[in-house]
């Protein structure tokens, strides 16, 4: 299923291939929460903003429509109409970060619902279920995210709860694959690197995991508080310990630098709703650095957000206009913003890519790393 | 510029031919206030659905971004990238019905603006100065829009009013087109049928604004209050009066079943926020009446908003799917819903079209006009 191109330091040129399709790796995720992008963007402008994977939250889809629903209307894909491949977490970090009072135990976790305050209880096999009936191309395991900085020893404890709840995760995507109305017979699953901060934590879990032989590895529990020199740390300290052969997927990461200095560590894949969240709110990533559509010096500015870029927003609309359909809340102005930002992601990650390709990589790092994340 | 190709009854099918391109008629235009469809579609979304006319209003784009600005950025076609005719109001609606402590004198309107309060003055002159800036390809008179119901002697002398106004806007106007720097000097100008609800004054406006040739006539004043028979009356008791070989536009009109009678009575051109606006809440044409999408029975319906549709949602999208995001407040979901509503409009003008030029409109007519303004 991954398949390494080539190494050019820890870097990784690679492909990945599913039954919804191939992704060429390096390659970032683009976040539909609830089965669509915020901003209004429609599944055929993901395909004109080159989005090779879309990321669905289970948590969500749980909540609202359903899992049920979307299993009755034949899965995600078509209930979607995406049809290229779907990731969908584990509802893990949202039941973590969004639900009120929960309660962890054993089986899994007791909490209540963000949207009418339903109790819900979710654990490893509920997990699998909601993402089976979702019918994701990729399934994520259920596991505990901690935030960082925690306590050693709550961090160890959790480590070997999450373990076993993988164990538990892989045994019930493998009946549920094998059942006859299985939406997707192939949906994939991926373990989840825990450890907070701490790299004896880190590796011991790792070695744990690889050797539950999983469809793809994530390093979870990052970018949840610590600086980015521990994240980086982190990353390089469990490198050698991931499978050469399989994809890693560094969750929730992040800003143009971040995804630099981690491909450069090694990682293949990444999702964030950082770049949509900023297009709403106006900060818009060019080739020059972050620029603010806001600011009042784009009033009569007829050039596009960024003349280097070519996406389908930069070859028709000016600053000017963007700038006044924000001012005037018109809703275009949002999604304009969201289709620039995410493409550019996208795009980026093609430039990595073809740098590694033609072994320009370390030049491309070293021109955009700090660049990309300034604000001008 | 306009060409009555046929009348069937008072019916007519025509086309008009504008710098921007040929409308056929009967035509519906799609409401951009300012200078963008509410519900996020681009200029791209507005050609897949098979806009004629695009509409924008004066007033919002005077106070937003201004029309110095619209005017430096090139003009309304390349400020929002629409190549298609545009058709700028007056401003004289919002005037009457949105802005604060307006005082009417001959000269004009002083008023305070929605956005800021700040004090503005608009009489014909500015109203063609401002449209002129924005370069639509047709600008209207700057009238009074009276409520109905409305008195007698207010009535009479609000209309001797506005047949004055319009010839200071005549005046304006050729002045403009005459300048070197004006961006579109082909620039059209419709005048402004009133008279309220009494017949003997809208005729009597109508033969004085009929004597001054202008590019086309507007029926304004109507659907502000007074019940739809009394609209077709009014419409009726005019038609006579209004040139042939002009085009004729009803403002601020309407349901489908309006637009269907007054097409019989012999209008060309509509427009109306209606069918965005009902979008937006979920209520939604088909060809067998209104549904509204938040109806729990299409929690789990896999069919698209109306089977008999061809628009580019309809060929995509289940009700499911957008019931689900109406209902998880994804901006989606009023992209969705608008671009079926105004492709159901434009579509219902060109079956329209169809009827007139297969001498079947009656037949249509009968079938249609009770049945699409009906909630099942």
């Amino acid at each position: 299923m991954y398949r390494l191109i080539k190494n050019v330091g820890y870097a990784r040129r690679g492909e990945f291939t599913t039954v919804h399709g191939t992704v060429q790796t390096p390659a970032f995720m683009n976040v539909a929460t609830a089965g669509a992008i915020k901003g209004a963007l429609s599944t055929k402008d993901l395909e004109d903003i080159r989005c090779q994977v879309m990321l669905s939250n289970t948590y969500h889809l749980h909540v609202r429509p359903g899992d049920e629903i979307v299993r009755q209307m034949g899965g995600l894909h078509r209930f979607t109409n995406w049809k290229r491949p779907i990731l969908t977490d584990s509802g893990g970090f949202q039941v973590f970060s969004l639900a009120k009072l929960r309660k962890i135990k054993e089986e899994g976790v007791t909490f209540n619902s963000h949207v009418d305050g339903r109790k819900i209880f979710m654990g490893p096999e509920q997990s699998m279920q909601i993402q089976s009936n979702l019918g994701s191309t990729i399934a994520m395991a259920f596991d505990e995210c901690v935030e960082n900085p925690a306590e050693y020893s709550y961090a160890k404890q959790s480590c070997a709860r999450t373990t076993r709840w993988l164990k538990r995760c892989k045994a019930e995507m493998q009946r549920l694959n094998s059942l006859d109305d299985t939406i997707n017979k192939d949906q994939l699953l991926f373990g989840i690197n825990q450890g907070c901060t701490y790299d004896d934590l880190r590796i011991e879990h790792m070695k744990e995991i690889r050797d539950l032989d999983m469809d793809g590895y994530s390093i979870g529990g990052l970018a949840v508080g610590e600086p980015k020199e521990v994240m980086y740390h982190v990353i390089s300290a469990i490198e050698e310990y991931m499978p050469k052969d399989k994809i890693r997927y560094l969750m929730g990461v992040g800003t143009p630098g971040n995804i630099l200095e981690s491909v450069r560590r090694g990682v293949d894949l990444f999702d964030c709703v950082m770049p949509a969240r900023n297009a709403r709110h106006g900060h818009i990533n060019t080739w020059d650095g972050i620029i603010n559509i806001w600011n009042s010096k784009y009033e009569t500015d007829p050039s596009p957000i960024d003349s280097k870029c070519d996406c389908p927003v930069c070859r028709t609309y000016s600053r000017a206009y963007i700038r006044h359909l924000m001012k005037a809340k018109e809703m275009l102005g949002m999604r304009l913003c969201v289709m620039h930002n995410l493409y550019f992601y996208n795009n980026l990650m093609e430039k990595i890519r073809d740098s590694l390709d033609n072994d320009t990589f370390e030049s491309f790092y070293r021109e955009n790393v700090d660049k990309l994340d300034t604000r001008i």
